[in-house]
């Protein structure tokens, strides 16, 4: 992105005090920019950086006051705030924008596999037979698309994603490198004389509707029978796993590291911290927050519980519990004394 | 997979009531099932959905007498749940069959490389020099074996599955999407003076004998001198650490996102639950069950032991004490005041 | 690597004792070492297997007297612990130096991306436009270098790797298999209202600084805005999550499937355990130490802390407390007692 002062000025309607011309690269931080740069000044106490900055240009409110002249071209507006996310949205557009639209000479594209319009297929992807991908969608680098799977319109799918057979991606989805969805779900019955496992066949998919966000390296499971299901808005960060069967309620988002076990079912607009253990077969209602590092055992009833512990309690019940645990020799010796004394 | 009922009641023994030339394309649950598919009824808690399935055959008990008339095919065989896993292994086989047994175009294959019968090596694979690949394996798109290693025969190896330089994976393995098999141990010696960690070569590899499955993106690393060792029908979930030089006995399944740091041995037939840690160099005694999110800092004497708790204790005094953890504030409390009373 | 004892013995200053004519081919542990191999012995609790190796080379110590006869040419030296470091430096560096230095026929190296001298692109890879690559780096199969882009000399970057645009390796980095550098934080603002989640753009970058290895399947996001940053000589294991717009302080070293939330900074010389949590915005000092599988949730002042526990406290203390806590039921059980023979 190449853009000047009075360019964006006249895109994000702000009032400039200073060199009009001055030309914009790149987004930074007040701390860290250097010339090309925009940057922003919003939390004053910040406010020193302002005046050592290399920015080429700051935005700041209408009512802010410089204590002294200032070297960067700044761009008066209203929403400080929400002008940066503005701009940020214009940037990554751009950016986007820039990537070749097209089928790359070095991507497999099988004869059944159908592409919407403006589809773009990186170097190395493979989209199998009987694969199917929605308009606008770009395939990274890299990429394998599995027989039969269906990716929708408007979705970004980084390099390394791997979306097995038969799975379904919905549209304006993200899904981060190295993210699995579709491996096998972990099914084995014991053979009761030998104690050697058997493989239950897994031959169900996984589902992602609309809006959903899978962090890097997160493996989503498919279901046994039927489909491993996540619902629209859901949010999924890095290195999470889902496993067969389970389901994920609508705009539910949650952290890294977290586990979920088969079959269970999280309920809409739940709030699940990193390093969650969540068991099989569990239903959480909606609403539910969950701590990190908790471990749910078993369903929760809610709406809105709040959960920590493991296995899981009402969490400010385990804070205050766990604020007694710490202290737990001293409070036994103090008891025992105590008790000692009245024994005589 | 198309085939008539009357073709599948031969296959599975089955009895035909209704329609017998009706097509089947794929199996499905009864509460989602579509028309063309075959679903089954064996859990009577779901026999209304029988009346409303779209659903074209339904395999039910011989036993088994619809309250009303029913509109799919009923195929009637003697064991419900066993014939729908003989169904669905027919239908996953049938999957997998229609995969083309050949080496793509798009792969390379060094030319010191080694093939098997009837292998199939996907699209931008790479099979490097010395590498070996045995009879009937199936090696998916975008897979890499190194340098020297060896994949056995009868073996599914998904997208993007990593397998270094002189590793070893036996018969009848299955490694799913990401998996990454031989990456180095976490092996560093810190200078005494400057704190600078200097890397410990690792120069071992790792050894997956017959009939192990190992979950997406599950990471096990290269010993740093000899080998790491997943015995015969281990089974390993998604995202799960081994470290270098651990031994993992026969027929041991472990869930997701559990780390068993260097060098410990596990025993044969053990259940380890998902984000257990396993500390390093423990020996853990065959059959040992360890619950979720349980931390064993140290050797298990077993057999059979039961482990929970961080560190690990017995499981089911874990329980006990966590039992009493949950009512601490309340019981402290009344001792206190009980103690006051007396103190008077 | 094929070499005879007595040019081995002339490398390393060793006397020989034995067949000076004996090939040697790989390292190998004592007690599994066969034919063609070299071994040591010095801990002399391994003694006997010395009596019945199958290796063709063993290095004792000058001083160590056999109790018999031995098969093996010896090779004696002053510090056999420090010999077979030096040992596995120079196999592992020959191995190395087999591998091609090349950019390979089935690599895309983007008209505008620069390499250095002496570089290896293996077969599938990627290296962006605007993207480069410093001298001596090996960038093996099917890696991803984004847009702009940025690795160092001497580095290693294993296959699977993901490098995204505008992120910056530094020099003498390893990167195991199937890591990802750059997918974006994890950021989402909810709507007031409705309750969907709307994504906050993630414009900033990755840096690594030099002589930084990290773990396969290991996932560092991008800054928000600005860089999340990895100081020289950082350590981090397999599958550990770096959220964005975190830093991590020189020679700190991470084990396995840790996570970092957002924007906390974590001090030098750190030692973090495995499955450690630390939630955002927290401040580690300097030399902290943290327990496996525990939680810390606020800023530690340190240096040197040690901690344990969910949330964090002072470790020995965590132990004191979870030593009386695992006697809790019994500990209550005879307080109980007294109490009611006090109160009659």
């Amino acid at each position: 992105m190449q853009i000047t002062a009075a360019q964006l000025a006249e895109m994000i309607n702000a009032r400039i005090e200073g060199d009009p011309d001055v030309i914009i690269t790149a987004p930074a931080k007040i701390e860290e920019a250097g010339p090309g740069t925009i940057t922003f000044l919003a939390n004053l106490s910040y406010e020193h950086f302002l005046y050592s900055t290399q920015a080429s240009v700051v935005l700041v409110s209408q009512e802010f006051k410089p204590r002294t002249k200032v070297q960067p071209t700044l761009l008066r507006v209203d929403d400080v705030y929400g002008t940066v996310g503005q701009l940020l949205a214009i940037y990554q557009k751009n950016e986007a924008d820039q990537t070749r639209r097209a089928v790359s000479s070095y991507a497999v594209v099988e004869p059944t596999a159908r592409l919407g319009n403006n589809v773009r297929i990186g170097k190395f992807a493979v989209v199998e037979d009987g694969a199917s991908v929605g308009d606008n969608t770009v395939i990274l680098d890299q990429v394998y698309i599995g027989p039969n799977a269906r990716v929708g319109a408007n979705c970004t799918i980084y390099p390394g994603v791997r979306i097995l057979r038969d799975c379904v991606v919905g549209n304006h989805c993200i899904l981060h490198p190295n993210v699995v969805i579709g491996g096998d779900g972990f099914g084995f019955a014991p053979d009761a004389e030998t104690g050697v496992y058997q493989k239950v066949p897994q031959v169900g998919n996984v589902i992602l509707k609309d809006h959903v966000e899978v962090g890097s390296c997160t493996t989503i499971d498919r279901a046994t029978l039927g489909s491993t299901i996540i619902q629209a808005g859901v949010k999924l960060d890095n290195l999470i796993q889902i496993a067969h069967n389970v389901e994920i309620g609508e705009n539910t988002v949650i952290a890294a590291l977290t586990g979920v076990a088969g079959s269970a079912k999280i309920g809409a607009n739940c709030r699940i911290g990193g390093q969650v253990g969540i068991a099989g077969h569990c239903t959480i209602a909606e609403g539910t927050q969950v701590q990190a590092q908790s471990g749910v055992i078993a369903s929760v009833k809610g709406p809105d519980a709040k959960l920590g512990g493991s296995p899981h309690m009402h969490y400010p019940d385990y804070l205050r519990s766990y604020a007694v645990f710490k202290r737990l020799p001293g409070l036994l010796e103090d008891i025992r004394k105590r008790l000692k004394a009245l024994e005589g």
